[in-house]
């Protein structure tokens, strides 16, 4: 047994998880984001130095056998900045970077949250303006949208943090209280509201009619998003939401979330802008935001939409050895094909019609028959969906013949007419 | 800075290493071989169990939150076993199988070999015949030639871990005697002969005549290895070589080693037959055997011969916004040409000149020049490369412009002529 809350991959398993990983990767290729990656092992202070000493009640973390404080990490930020900030004089800003980490944290497994996931982070660095919190949250809708989700199944609650600082200069809460007061407001949409009254005094009607309409409330930046959001046709997957608060420490501008719209309401993605985190972290001002999405809730999701990968994968053929005499010549051209297209065969000697059966079972889409015809250069091919069947001379032919139904393999694929 | 023996992948390691990942899963899936994975994170028996308690020096292991003994995985066959056993009888045998998963060892970091690497493991579970171990042979060196390796760039020494166990029954060598005999045979290559023969003892000069001259011993095992693998054509990539016994505990057939051809001889790859392991790892009698391949020695070699990845990316759109009056048309237009290609543009406004520059430095394919013109539906559209520029309507103009640029791009790529 695998350790709780960490999950194997039978192919099956794997095959999903991938497919999810092709799809973010494409995505981000298309925004001209880039990839990175780090170690899944870091120095524990790189974490405790971001979140503070709390968060080590989360980690996996030991001593290794230098006798180093080291730990999994629990999430990619610390490392990107850590990347960025030793080498940020090599890159052109803005930097347009993303990673598909494994990240691990010691908690209560439960529906959509084990104790590890994989998270697709994309982060832009060196971009104050709010061009790249446009891009930024046009990239996590494509994202969604890229797995066929649309308006009804998702929304982008889209919040200001810079709003509430303002907020807060303006009705001057003093520093000590500031923490609290935002908590609350990160709070207020699980809690009964007497709680979240009780804890914003005298604030708070004017807080809740901030919450309860947030067209009352202006934002110039978050005027700008939407702006910018209409102008690529996605206005419909954003909602402003002033509720959304985003963790409590290192958010500076624009955050958002992403919940999905049925009933369970959870929580899909994640980000924001974060413009100081550099500098505190690696004394180099750049300012930065990205956001995180992770592989266990959308794959959830997913699943309940039934969605499933596209096989664009090679042709795949089987070798149906009708004639063992022949092996040798099968696997001659075995090795041909394999240049282009996916071939399997049988180990062993079996009955034709066993092999046609494996063929079948293994989700092949040709067999290829080999028996003595293949000494005068002539092979049956049967398509294994249709089973038309046909002489096919060895060489060019049979590659054409092939890659001609990899072609209208692809295209039944993508729901294109035949070639 | 990353921990010693732990590397970081900065956008271009990124790439090479995901070219090599592409490469091996396409190598894999031609040979019909489907992806699992497993935990990183693994009870440390898991480990101990196959390889003994030596096996904790080098291991990442420790005591997790709830008081688990874990360890960090330092290979793959433990997690595959353990897989495998519990879910035989879903799967049809014979099972090919392969993963790509970071593994990790505490060691001395050196050349080639840091405290963790990613390795291609492919294994054939539940046949016993021959045909499977030149199946596998004919994979591994498939796997190099997909890199444009050649015979004389790389070697697989062939051996038989059962000709020594028959050699040793022959010569009736003490049950107490045999793990240090294999050992002896192990190190031969590395040590003095005196000291081999020393230890070998009156069983020497007949040994030695074995190592010098493989063709003088029999393996009917290797005959019919050697003669499957000449059908495919890949006789010349392989060599007899009774020094190759690969480790000393679970081998139990047909082994062998892939050493790159230079100087310096590094092992690339190695693997073989292991029928009696998941028996006694997890009580299931299924024969097996498998490789492992690393990326490091292999990405070392890869660099010395200059190879790299073909760039068969989406095509890359820049976006020269030369009026800032019309950035709301370009992004709406960008959102419409990323649901096929890759569009970046400046995030905030910037000269022309300064903007092209920009383009060529992120690997633009081309630009396109937005300006009044868009409002009659027109762009520019310049080919870095050739410097051709061409006014194009937007809408399906512009999207077979592209189209047919990206085409032609990947048949340069390919070697193809263009379209």
């Amino acid at each position: 047994m695998a350790l709780t809350g960490f999950r194997d991959f039978y192919p099956d398993d794997c095959a999903f998880r991938n497919a999810i990983f092709a799809k973010w990767r494409d995505v981000a290729h298309r925004y001209g984001f880039v990839e990175y990656d780090g170690p899944p092992l870091e120095p524990l202070d790189l974490f405790t130095k971001k979140s503070g000493q709390e968060i080590v009640t989360q980690l996996y973390n030991f001593k290794d056998k230098g006798d180093r404080d080291v730990a999994l990490r629990p999430e990619m930020t610390p490392t990107l900045a850590r990347l960025v900030t030793a080498r940020h004089r090599d890159f052109k800003k803005p930097l347009k970077w993303f990673s598909i980490p494994q990240v691990y944290r010691y908690e209560r497994p439960q529906k959509g949250r084990g104790r590890e996931h994989y998270q697709f982070n994309c982060d832009i660095i060196g971009e104050a303006g709010l061009e790249a919190d446009i891009e930024l949250i046009a990239l996590v809708i494509d994202t969604l949208r890229a797995f066929g989700l649309v308006e009804k199944d998702f929304v982008v609650r889209l919040s200001d943090r810079q709003f509430w600082t303002d907020f807060m200069n303006a009705k001057s809460v003093p520093e000590d209280q500031r923490y609290a007061f935002i908590q609350a407001i990160d709070k207020s949409e699980r809690e009964p509201r007497e709680k979240t009254a009780e804890k914003l005094g005298p604030l708070a009607a004017e807080v809740f009619a901030i919450l309860d309409d947030a067209a009352s409330a202006k934002s110039e930046r978050l005027d700008t998003v939407e702006a910018g959001l209409k102008y690529r046709g996605l206005q419909d997957y954003v909602k402003r939401d002033y509720t959304v608060v985003r963790g409590l420490a290192y958010y500076t501008g624009v955050v958002f979330e992403v919940f999905d719209r049925s009933g369970e309401s959870r929580a899909i993605a994640g980000g924001g802008r974060y413009d100081t985190l550099l500098k505190n972290l690696g004394d180099v001002d750049l300012p930065a935001l990205g956001f995180g999405m992770g592989d266990m809730v959308l794959g959830d999701l997913l699943k309940e939409k039934k969605w499933s990968p596209k096989d664009l994968m090679t042709l795949k053929a089987y070798f149906v050895v009708a004639d063992e005499a022949f092996r040798p010549q099968a696997m001659a051209l075995a090795q041909e094909l394999r240049y282009f297209f996916s071939v399997e065969y049988p180990f062993s000697p079996s009955k034709v019609g066993k092999q046609f059966q494996t063929a079948e079972e293994r989700g092949c889409d040709v067999a290829i028959v080999i028996d003595q015809q293949i000494n005068e250069g002539v092979v049956e091919v049967k398509v294994l969906a249709t089973r038309e069947q046909s002489k096919v001379k060895t060489g060019v032919d049979l590659m054409e013949n092939l890659s001609k139904l990899e072609l209208n393999k692809h295209h039944r694929e993508a729901g294109l007419p035949e070639a």
